[in-house]
């Protein structure tokens, strides 16, 4: 076995989920995800947990959603939700053969699907979970890469120094939770947002840090009140329609316009879903330099170093005071901008990132 | 899709598992079974049934059971017995890559392991379950044969008239029903067994004939009292040995002499196993004369036309008067002997079947 599908398991098991003796474990593995399943089932062994491996097929799931009558009850799975109920971990080891697997499901069947799903949704939510994906050629198809290539992508986002992430991320996050106003500025885009009285979070590919992705890297708030322009250059698949270019213009915290050079409709569409669909419900600083391209795929694309994430919808509760309600709503889709160059972050005035350098980064003042 | 892919998840889903809308189903996908799993799914999702897969991966099993210490605790799986006593159906759509995948898995983990999932093997058997495999080329390879051939024997014994097949041992349930003693006369056997008070089950590969396996079409029950000796000529292998040429001598029920011209130790094994290992648990009248061939699998051997198997060990539930305890042990291991030709089947001293063929078939008095 590859050693890095071996430290993959580890990073996985270790660090993000941090799995401990007689923790009950539920895996989902996807169709090319075999190799690092394996590799995580023997690290789950050494920890003496439990191990029940679910099935995560595109194509099962497909044939299932698109069998029967078009108006057919699409039901949840009780053993499903029972086995969630049980489980104090779910890891989530995605790497399908088709990105597009599922692109002749009809949309109503998989909302109806989404919906049934609901209770099952919640119950995982409720585990310590992470995802992460096992690089298959499928995925390197989407990233536009040749499968060694893609490889070594993966294990240079995934298997990082962490705790010393982490650490950098904390000054970030400092910044965030003392401030309360953010300002970005860059070609075709001057938009400032409150982050008054929300908490940033720290997100390090770990449960111990709210955080549920492998690989992260990335500080995350839920701001509110957002006023101005903003562009955001990176392209992206959105319910597989190819999106770039897009423009948002905010007024009172809504999008009162929007634009894009490609996938217009795929916008229109997504704002369209509910009332909270107009609101921002997310502000991201990608932090991981290990990541140093785009690939289509939002677990990756997110967290690049030199980027900044805005996402309409739902915002996450880890960065709301307790007891109080984000933004709401059946979507969140993120829409990334290049900081890299010719663009300042702001919070409360002061520049906390300038051309790709951040405050505390050796070169800041002449960047 | 083939068309007998799509043909046997049909009948696995209609005629084996009776599956009816709202029934809560899990399914377990083995490495190399996709394609039926797939079909499966369609065929679930037409009778607005619920499905939930889980991955019955060999090499995920072999990795988890060989890892940490020695002496560590194997416990069983919370989400796993919660899953399946929310079942209403459990189908395993079998077929692995390589049917010797857990063989340098120790003998005491495996013990341990088995032992760890009592109560969720208890819960699944309280569903309504079905075992079928998928042809892969693992399972070709076992058998000695192509691809493609293999493919063809599996859906010429799958792929059958069951009901006509379950009217014709309806026949031989009747025989053994009224029957006290079963009667077996060959080259190197003449064994005799009491049924007395035994039910027989016309296992016609479906839940509504108290038959678990796709392919089935056997006629079984549970004997006691044997006396005499058998020979078994049909090869086979047990905990990945092979064995053949099986010679057992019974008295007042138990095994007291026993050899095999290859594989003995294996024998000595399984009937060392506990008390009950000595003992009967089976006698099965095999009548699937889609299976022409043996193919060193039990799921398909035990049912070929013209053969008796016996099994040391456990007896079925199904066969005994309520609240009557059968033969009890850790085991069941068949062993088949062929009945084609110098060989005469007596129930209560009146032949059933001679040469292969029986009593309600046509050429029986010249066989």
């Amino acid at each position: 076995m590859d050693d890095r599908v071996r430290e993959h398991a580890e990073v996985l098991v270790d660090w993000s989920a941090r799995v401990e003796a007689g923790d009950q474990v539920v895996m989902d593995v996807a169709e090319g995800a075999h190799d690092l399943a394996v590799a995580v089932a023997a690290e789950l062994g050494k920890r003496e947990a439990t191990l029940l491996s679910t099935y995560g097929s595109s194509e099962v799931s497909r044939a299932f959603l698109r069998a029967g009558d078009d108006d057919r009850e699409l039901a949840g799975s009780d053993p499903e939700l029972a086995m969630l109920s049980a489980a104090d971990v779910y890891l989530r080891v995605g790497g399908g053969r088709n990105t597009t697997a599922l692109a002749d499901v009809d949309g109503d069947r998989r909302t109806a699907a989404r919906k049934a799903g609901t209770a099952a949704r919640e119950a995982r939510m409720d585990t310590d979970w992470v995802s992460t994906v096992h690089p298959t050629r499928s995925l390197a198809q989407q990233a536009g890469m040749a499968y060694e290539e893609y490889q070594e992508f993966v294990y240079d986002a995934v298997l990082r120094d962490w705790e010393s992430l982490a650490d950098e991320m904390a000054n970030m996050k400092e910044v965030l939770d003392a401030g309360s106003e953010v300002r970005i500025e860059k070609d075709r885009t001057d938009l400032t947002m409150s982050i008054e009285g929300r908490t940033a979070v720290n997100s390090a590919a770990s449960v111990a840090y709210d955080s549920h992705n492998l690989p992260s890297g990335e500080v995350f708030t839920a701001p509110h009140a957002t006023e101005g322009e903003v562009f955001f250059e990176v392209p992206m698949t959105i319910d597989a329609r190819r999106v770039q270019g897009v423009s948002l213009a905010f007024e009172d915290g809504e999008v009162v316009d929007f634009a894009a050079e490609q996938g217009e409709e795929a916008i229109a569409d997504v704002l369209d879903t509910d009332e909270g669909a107009r609101r921002l419900g997310e502000l991201g600083i990608g932090m991981n330099r290990g990541i140093d391209r785009f690939t289509d795929s939002i677990l990756f694309d997110e967290k690049m170093g030199d980027t900044v994430h805005l996402a309409v919808g739902r915002a996450y509760d880890a960065c709301l005071p307790d007891g109080e309600a984000g933004n709401d709503s059946a979507v969140h889709v993120d829409l990334i901008t290049d900081m890299s160059e010719d663009s300042r972050l702001f919070v409360d005035g002061e520049v906390v990132q300038r051309n790709g350098t951040f405050r505390w980064e050796d070169g800041f003042e002449s960047a």
